[in-house]
């Protein structure tokens, strides 16, 4: 019997990188969680043992904190290909590398009206996500750069239906013509280029989900996510497509007839589990290949 | 050989109670996690497994249900004072009732720079809580409210430093005067009486212990703590004593060195564990006794 | 206006310290999360941030990883102690010290039927805890120690009625004469001396609370626990009370009607939230005092 | 512009099915954590929002439960396969469908020395999972099985080696004869057809990895985890390739020599963050191929 090593990728995960600007006394905090793998030809590591050709992970953590220095923080998508070109550059044996970076959002503590200098506190919606996947050295480079947002959870508490869907023997479901709609939002999207103005490009997507979410009269969570995939495709020219995995948590109207109280759309229970969960993609017909760009990206179809 | 039943309590925990009011096209949203127990005399439940005096966790839930209609949300605290003083009417053998209430906080969505009236995004920083316990009714009746705040996610860069610590032969820790200090802050603070503007202090409570946090130069975490409570007490006569149980999430500076990059305070790693924690109140010389109101509060020495 | 320090206590959390015995080919490995927290006169450290009678968390911290080596660990109540003893011996300004210390369970990885020597598998149920409370030195010392077993999740599929219970207008729950009992228990137990067979004691406890889980036909959730807890004392003279904190995790009987299938009690739904909170303690008649016993335990009315 | 729906599935994530089987006094248990999801031509429900050719994830959810007691759970995988077989055909727009499943393990508990009739612990190491996807209906369908274990802790303490490593400027790790392996083992197995003995062969296979980490003088876990699935591939003819995805979970050795305590191996920190994550799989040359076999199996390559 003959058997071979198939795909694998190896690397570290989750280091906590944080960064201070502080050559002013109005310091900046970048927050951010970054992982890193390498893939290719690393068949002896896994065969015979021999290690030669394997960069420690040990030492992409050690990268990742002294570029934090070194290079900078500019945003996540051009650290995360900085550290993805130079691993490349330092792992003869690597045909690809990944690098995954969360940045978690600090906002400056109010201090009689302003914002203190030096002082944060994490909050605001959703945690940004990236990740890039680069292939090939040189001429042959090819840098897929996928960017996004998670744990964005909204709600609307009208404007949302469900009515007309398929039934067969076990249905039971009634159908509604008003009721609420929440999920726990995540959205990724794949950049055409890498001729972007990151964090510009965030921040605008991001309002338009939220804004699109908002006004969009939903008759499926389905509908709802195909209209911000398109409102955010239309407006982006830089996107390529756009994933989403939004889990349908449902809050259902509690039955208060029993005490005799009515409860028309106003009690619900906030429920756990079981949840539906759409996951659904919008792409722009002409979109470039893919490519690498979706190589284990997580939670997706 | 003689033993006997010692203390006890039961009740529903985590009803996720939603309440939209939405009398006006113009929503808002009440989002809570009820938890209801009950103490006393039950004997019988325990000893002999009759249940006559028991009243079921799940009519608990199903009351917490029917009161967000019947009684409405004004505030987490007034809430939780009406399920208590019911449990207890409707309970003969219990002797006190504990409601505990967190409150998750929704903001409106922007649109076209307005929030939008039915939708709404989980933001903001820190969740709300309320631990009530009431024992006794009519003239006997003493009703207790610990409120607080959870989850809050605080750090400042600089104006921190920590030395002149007490050293023995296990201490290698090097001294500092400049670090960063970061904690995920939990706070609790026993109300004097129930005749209180619950949301109005908890959202002024909440501005001054992040103002505090901020504008505090920190010689310990334990200074930074007492010197928040000792602003509360200072401007809530409300208020007859604050806890406080933080981690120190500790930010450790990155040697860089080995790679001949200097770090003076820039590039840090945020570790999970092990992590300082400190826990601390700051009590009112003439504060009234706190009877029960402590009780089952979780996390605090 | 006159304000003071109240309750507080400092320390360092979560330490993972792992231990391998390997003075022969056959390892034993002890696998422990080990908190400890100092109480006292600590006034000066909060009110002016003079920590000159501080004893660091980073050195709290070594000493357990030290102690690992130099005194070793016998059983989580011993190895607790000495650091407890150890602690209020450097910090002077301390009156108490508590030591809290969870294990994990490693088993051999079984070759050819037999326990490998230096090969584990993290399993069997539950995770042994200890939390040990020392007042004082010398004559004054008194030491506590509550030890107990969190996260055994036990179930019977038949044994278990809930029926009789107290009815209110909100009392919509059908009486039961055969349901499934399902929890995940927390116990502590407080020793009423410390010259105990640490290991042995534990071990009989947990193997005890399992078989009356088992036999005992329930009438309530409560009359379970005191059961345990009944046998716990009449069979451990050592023991002086015992503390159950069990969350009744409700497998619902789903409703088959709809497609003409009958169900008796044959499917169910595991739910997650809400679920009933069962909270009670046993105790001897002439038990000892608790003093401090259970300082900062926490889950536990 | 022109945009389309690209890929996307819909269904309903995380039933917690608990069937008992109950024929005789002495009861059996399976308790599953069971999502499905459809795939296919649903253009209507996300472009327009007609839902006509919508089964509901309510119903998907109500058949998991009814099929329960219809069907019967013989095996998680004969189960997965029976549910998507059934979904494609109730749903005429489905051109594919998956069901993925977790069973969790609960032994009986020992009663003087014997297993109790209708009461569990749960315990055990690891969680049974299978993946099912099938393309088509009649002659046209083609149906993969993608089973394994998660959540499986293993470590050894020694027989582990990691040395002549590539280096570079960034490369602090110190090369090592002798160190602590350990990781929490997720491992996925693809079957080569679905003419199994699926219970028989997860036993197997888990027991078959366990022994294989035990007894393999490991020189990375990259070929740790090869030599692992090298030896299922040679024992189970009916798997056709195997992955892994292993955080390497690390124990570091404490520096007690500040103490002046020597540390032989003796006593280490287990970490949480950064660790190193190792994916690899091991591939049949002959395998079939894959088809739609990996089709959103989560965390691999």
């Amino acid at each position: 019997m003959a058997i071979h090593l198939g795909a694998n990728q190896y690397g570290k995960a989750e280091s906590r990188v944080v960064r201070i600007y502080r050559d002013t006394p109005r310091h900046q905090i970048r927050d951010l969680n970054v992982s890193s793998a390498l893939r290719g030809r690393f068949e002896d590591a896994h065969i015979t043992g021999d290690q030669s050709a394997v960069l420690p992970t040990d030492t992409q953590k050690n990268t990742a904190f002294a570029f934090a220095k070194e290079k900078g923080i500019d945003s996540i998508e051009e650290f995360a290909l900085t550290l993805a070109d130079h691993f490349l550059e330092a792992s003869a044996a690597a045909d690809g590398a990944r690098v995954e970076i969360e940045e978690y959002n600090w906002e400056r503590i109010s201090v009689d009206g302003a914002g203190h200098d030096h002082s944060f506190v994490r909050s605001g919606a959703g945690i940004r996500t990236t990740v890039v996947n680069v292939d090939g050295r040189g001429d042959d480079r090819k840098a897929h750069v996928v960017s996004g947002i998670r744990a964005l959870t909204v709600l609307k508490s009208t404007g949302s239906e469900f009515h007309g869907f398929l039934k067969d023997k076990y249905t039971t479901l009634k159908e509604t013509d008003d009721r609420i709609l929440a999920t726990s939002l995540v959205a990724r999207w794949r950049y055409d280029h890498t001729d972007v103005d990151w964090d510009k490009s965030y921040d605008e997507i991001k309002s338009l989900l939220l804004e699109k979410f908002a006004t969009i009269h939903s008759l499926a969570l389905q509908q709802t996510l195909y209209g911000m995939g398109e409102a955010v495709l239309e407006r982006h020219p830089e996107v390529a497509e756009i994933k989403f995995s939004a889990p349908n948590k449902h809050h259902f109207l509690v039955d208060l007839s029993p005490f005799e109280v009515e409860n028309p759309g106003e009690v619900f229970i906030a429920a756990d589990r079981p949840y539906g969960l759409i996951e659904a993609s919008v792409v722009r017909d002409d979109a470039t290949d893919a490519g690498s760009a979706w190589h284990a990206v997580p939670g997706f179809c």
